[in-house]
């Protein structure tokens, strides 16, 4: 099967560098697929807006999905968004790895999120949830926290992490139809010691071989035009 | 009193940008101080990293708190981040006016979170929530959406907007001890007439009315070394 990690963390040296190089090791050696979008390394930018699009079709007025649908149809996404998709479209199994900072991801793993799963590519008008694109193929995060598990409960200030990851796990990828799995957490990442932070490393091996085990094959994503035709395509006319 | 509006948006002709106008004028028409923080139109960037910083302590082995404390303690924050931690100490409310996309801020905002509110000068260890720096100080989301609000409720698919905006309002806001209010949704954005979006405005500048109602004198916030010197000054050994 094919995996792509995306992989957003400032230090090269960090735990969850570490916990990227396991994950991928581990698929390997089981004879699968892997691509790493390692988003500091390769200075991806964040911002999504006119720097996505190769052309603007309507400049003095720039509406994000309209622009986004109009480059979905030709080809005209920035190289790299047009990278990002690729590999997106390639992948049977997405796993995101990530520090929480603030209660979601770095702003850059958010930007890659904003700019490439675009309009006309990874979803349009009524495709999420069960007509989701993605449909079929499996879905993983791997985050550590600075705060306790505790902390991140029912009765900790920062509330049970199926609430602070709800917006990345079930607005992101459960409406891109992506199968969701148990968020693998890393609680209080810089206070634990080497041997439970092997142990982590041993765990989310252990998760790997679970989301790879039964073969998956992933249904291609329909073309930009397909999937607009499929629709019936339409555009917007008053701003957000 | 002092208000600043954060503003997220790539169109100056949007209608966040016609609700970000809204809310100033009629802050300023009441006698009130307003900055606008307009993230785009600034070009500020989103990416939290080493850039954030004039120079490094420890350029070999990045830790990003490590480093905004050392930067807290000399001004050494990068000009566009010393700038905007300027505004935040400055105001005693915080609007941040923004589309949700994908169920969270754009990238951009959350890297203004991720950047601007830095270890040794908006939090430190133990000064969250009811000990937050920001007690006494007043926040408001007003945020435009997609989806309906069918579709953002217990039985929407997206949730209960409460828990989509759980992150920012309660890890962000509350973490740094804003005092929280409802916030402000106007959902289905793109489809709503003109009379429905004049009196989304209307709400807001009942809201902004409200809100700046009862006057109050903010405590400053400590100098970076009064605050660690409070808590017991630390540093960090492991990475995240």
């Amino acid at each position: 099967m094919k995996l792509l990690i995306v992989y957003a963390h400032p230090s090269p040296t960090s735990f969850n560098a570490a916990l990227r190089d396991a994950a991928a090791q581990e698929a390997v050696a089981l004879g699968h697929e892997v691509q790493i979008s390692d988003l500091y390394a390769s200075g991806f930018g964040a911002v999504g807006g006119p720097q996505d699009f190769l052309v603007l079709e309507t400049p003095g007025q720039f509406h994000y999905q309209s622009e986004q649908r109009a480059a979905a149809l030709k080809d005209g996404f920035s190289r790299e968004i047009a990278q990002e998709q690729e590999k997106l479209r390639w992948a049977d199994c997405l796993m995101l790895q990530f520090p929480i900072w603030w209660g979601g991801p770095p702003a850059i793993l958010k930007g890659w999120i904003d700019r490439v799963c675009a309009y006309g590519v990874t979803y349009a008008d009524g495709t999420r949830f069960a007509t989701g694109l993605f449909q079929g193929r499996r879905s993983l995060l791997s985050v550590t926290t600075g705060g306790s598990a505790r902390r991140f409960s029912d009765e900790g200030e920062y509330g049970a992490m199926e609430t602070v990851l709800w917006p990345i796990q079930q607005l992101f990828l459960g409406y891109l139809g992506y199968e969701l799995n148990a968020p693998l957490v890393c609680y209080s990442a810089p206070r634990i010691d080497a041997a439970a932070r092997d142990e982590q490393i041993a765990t989310l091996r252990a998760r790997i071989r679970s989301l790879l085990h039964d073969p998956i094959e992933s249904t291609p994503l329909p073309s930009p035009r397909q999937l607009l035709d499929s629709i019936g395509d339409r555009s917007w006319t008053s701003q957000v």
